[in-house]
């Protein structure tokens, strides 16, 4: 049907459902008028990036009000910022999985309540590269953890459960073969790393506390790019499980700074 | 000393320490003469809850400029903002361990850089609370991981390292004394649950996923309380961990939503 799923059998018994972090609701906002339209989601960190992006893609589209700013949909809230170019969604999501865990469940739950369609969800954003030319692109098709295995361990009460963040290889072709079209756009698809810290997680010689050498450091990163690893960041294996759950055909492009 | 302490050999050999999140570094910015004389160091989630609380101890300490707008000292980064008022920090964090990691690992090189002595740090904000009543404080005492245990797992490299997660006694003890100068001020001393998920992780039936009943969550909750948890929340282990690593005096004292 190409609905979005929504694995939850109490949702349907709640007379109102609040998006707490969006500051949208059933009850407050009239959700399928105002998403219903929606095809495409991109997210990223950076909400001022994600203003910036709804802006380039209402030029892009050629859309009315073109160059003039856009309104943050979730202005009421300074968790995360929304805005909308045509039938394109920008959101950000902070750092961190379980910054982008909450932005995705309430967004999930956003598509669904609007009855959204073929929705394709698109992570864009930077990473750290490994062994690949600066200012290149990573396209992802799956997303592994610390130890380069492509899983996603989510404690739900004090049960582990393990999910698999695969994501979807046409997309992840689809967008390759757009990059062919651009001139001087490195891009290429690998395995992208998920770590729960930036600093001791990601090998980093320069946070407050380091226990490691530079060999020791120079030799997991080694490990890591024999494993298919080409870039790492903070959210891809949340963003694959979610994605992958709730039957949105997901993908992360990540630009790799110089 | 009253120091701060930064385990990381690498550091003092670096021509130059960017701290890439504040928008701050050694080389662009005289820390000392910024920071030196900070005592307390205050850190919620919400920026604009930030700024609020750093207005609020403008006009409580009778600064000058009380009333007014303050300035965002990390304004070239929209990833943390920070103000000050006074002797006293106000930084926010975002949202999980991974969010709040990234800022104390920048903001304990910069007391550190700053030469900051005897400075005291106090995790403030909103949190679920359990079995207490609405609009109560907790501070806690020891942060718990979702086996209710005394430890903050962190993976440095693809090792995992486990840390402790106590705070401090006495700091807890004097905030706890402060409270009963308050009238209707409901405080009171507890374990906190840390979680890497609001939904799943913290039991809510409301999320894009539910695999449980509220049966199932409601025991857990009763052991969680059982074991001395009296609030939930998304950063004391990684806060107490880091605190207690640097040598920084901390305290997390959480408001129950009603």
């Amino acid at each position: 049907s190409g609905l979005v799923l929504v694995k939850n059998p109490h949702l349907d018994l709640m007379e109102e459902d609040i998006l707490y972090h969006l500051d949208l609701g059933t009850k407050t906002h009239n959700l399928p008028a105002m998403f219903g339209d929606i095809k495409f989601v991109c997210v990223g960190g950076s909400p001022n990036r994600m203003r910036a992006f709804a802006q380039f893609m209402q030029r892009e589209l050629g859309l009315a009000g073109a160059g003039e700013d856009v309104a943050d949909i979730c202005a009421g809230s300074d968790r995360y910022a929304m805005y909308r170019a045509g039938p394109v969604l920008s959101i950000s999501h902070g750092m961190g999985i379980p910054s982008i865990s909450i932005m995705l469940h309430e967004l999930i739950k956003l598509l669904h309540h609007a009855k959204c369609r073929d929705v394709t969800i698109i992570r864009i954003g930077t990473s750290g590269g490994l062994g690949i030319e600066a200012g290149s692109v990573v396209i992802t098709d799956t997303a592994v953890d610390s130890s380069f295995q492509p899983r996603f361990e989510q404690v739900v009460l004090d049960d582990v459960v393990v999910r698999s963040t695969e994501l979807d290889k046409d997309l992840a072709e689809e967008l390759l073969a757009c990059s062919r079209d651009i001139a001087d756009f490195p891009t290429l698809i690998g395995h992208t790393m998920c770590t729960y810290d930036f600093y001791e997680g990601q090998g980093r010689l320069d946070g407050a506390l380091c226990s490691f050498s530079s060999e020791k450091k120079l030799e997991y990163l080694r490990r890591a790019y024999d494993a298919g690893v080409r870039n790492i960041e903070m959210e891809s294996t949340a963003f694959a499980a979610l994605c992958g759950l709730c039957g949105l055909k997901g993908e992360s492009c990540r630009f790799h700074l110089p």
